[in-house]
């Protein structure tokens, strides 16, 4: 396993343990972490703090050639608004967990030449299908679904 | 002027007496402002609180129903970012105070049938060009251009 997905499986065991969805990610950017974060729906009450938007908010402020050499892990394909985050910043590279319990918007990724890569981790598979039995009401508040 | 996008301007302009990014917004639901923000980077060092995304987070946790039946006002066109933030909740009608001094991504709301007006306020416009002679990398870093 890579150690940064197992970075980012840890934010979503985190994220678990603290009772909420377990999506998990981290920004990497010259093999260093520079930023990590876990969904925050429940532990918040937020609607935007999805797992790569917690890893953007804690990043903090970085100059635009950082993001331009960064890739972001994380453990679910990105939604739309995940997704429009990453193209905002322009990360050119995207490791995803799994795209087989929801799958976002990877072809708007491919679209403007991020580069993506589905791990199809079973790890990922298994926390998310869990969740999803258990709370399926919280997993649809968070895609928009409910 | 529409009162919702005068509070929409109210949120921009209490964003710049805080030395923050002019730009506000609010999201209305059956009449009611239900979450209203402003641009954070500066006063929280955020890169994702941009105004729209203040006004989501604002409102909080809301039903997929809600979002479904809401409007979002903003100051200026929104970036990718806050456009997947508007089609992950499916937000149906989009009103924009103006796109002079940045053109966000509206033809992908377009493309996704939201609703998008552009009123081309000369309030907002002032705002952004303001700031923008006075604080360009600050501008810069919130479009991810610096």
């Amino acid at each position: 396993m890579d150690i940064f997905m197992q970075a980012a499986i840890d934010e979503a065991k985190k994220g678990k343990a603290e009772g909420g969805i377990p999506i998990g990610s981290v920004i990497v950017h010259q093999g260093k972490i520079i930023g990590r974060g876990h969904n925050r729906r429940v532990q918040s009450g937020s609607p935007i703090l999805h797992g790569e938007m917690d890893a953007f908010e804690n990043a903090g402020r970085q100059p635009a050639k950082v993001y331009r050499d960064s890739v972001i892990y994380t453990t679910l394909s990105p939604c739309s608004m995940c997704t429009g985050a990453i193209l905002l910043y322009e990360i050119p590279k995207v490791v995803i967990g799994e795209n087989h319990t929801f799958q976002g918007q990877e072809q708007l990724l491919k679209d403007n030449g991020v580069e993506v890569t589905v791990v199809q981790d079973q790890q990922c598979i298994g926390l998310m299908e869990e969740f999803i039995r258990l709370h399926p009401e919280l997993w649809h508040e968070d895609i928009g679904t409910d």
